[in-house]
């Protein structure tokens, strides 16, 4: 107990995730959490500011690499495909792990202050990813729609992945989604 | 003060919205709208839950328009047209007035928790739209993006026209922030 261990963040992670799952969020505490790692409750604010932070602690990454992927997009790709780059690497990020990524959303889902907290990121992830469009040049109030649409169709192709039965790739899964967003909206 | 007055509840509404200005949504009491209105506390109450509320009660109201609109657009409709119908229902209900939505959404970007609240009755929104497609007959996938979709639309025609420099209706620019998410989709 308390001794430094590099793989303590994903312990904690697990360990928060089973505890929420089995508890609830508000029942469990950050000493529980560290205690079911193997770890001390100051080990546990060495990695995450607080009990919330531990379902959320990847979106700087998801932003970083999103925000990449939107730069490296070709010069001449569209607005809307410059934004689906830059949803496939936030996909990338979150991975493959469906169980994981369902576990993870059945907490959020039955917490107000992790729905509410869910919400904020993805917002702050739209002027992010609008502001990364304006570096591209696209124009000011095209880039907020395309920003606020790429974010509508994460948030669908997410939902979607999480209850599937089948096996497909988050990413692939945003594809279709767009094709389908391209679809209803040339319908008139 | 204190008697029972027809107009109180737009007094309160005003009231409310001036001190949230003056001295901040957290250091504004409720007996400090009450009083300001020329009311008392317990007459706030009788027509708000809390001093969020002030800025939230039209939103039943909203939703209710909104599906009315959805229901009413002709079957032949496509979803995203019926979407439309809904979101410029919606905006009949929030009204010209310009100026106090503006002074509305200064209050609500400067707090957090009314900024959560303002996005989890969007989220509502969208959840009920989706619902109301479906009854139309629209498929399970089609429903909720095509809800999702409106959201966008709504939140980035709200914004251009609460900071919009001339004087068109919010309908106005729904219907061409529409138009122009069909033009960014059109792009491949």
């Amino acid at each position: 107990m308390g001794r430094w261990e590099p793989g303590a963040s994903s312990r904690l992670r697990e360990a928060a995730l089973a505890l929420y799952l089995e508890r609830g969020f508000e029942q469990t505490m950050v000493a529980d959490i560290a205690e079911r790692a193997g770890v001390t409750a100051r080990t546990f604010f060495r990695h995450f500011a607080d009990k919330r932070e531990v379902f959320f602690d990847a979106s700087a990454e998801v932003e970083e690499k999103s925000l990449a992927a939107l730069e490296a997009a070709p010069a001449t790709a569209p607005p809307l495909d410059a934004v689906a780059a830059a949803l496939c690497a936030a996909a990338e990020v979150i991975g493959d792990n469906r169980d994981l990524a369902r576990m993870r959303q059945t907490v959020i889902m039955a917490n107000a202050s992790l729905r509410e907290r869910e919400l904020i990121k993805l917002t702050s992830m739209s002027v992010a990813v609008a502001d990364g469009l304006r570096r591209r040049g696209v124009d000011e109030a095209e880039a907020g729609l395309a920003a606020e649409t790429g974010v509508a169709v994460f948030r669908v192709a997410f939902e979607r992945w999480v209850n599937a039965a089948e096996d497909r790739a988050l990413g692939d899964v945003i594809h279709e989604t767009l094709a389908q967003l391209r679809t209803l909206t040339a319908a008139t």
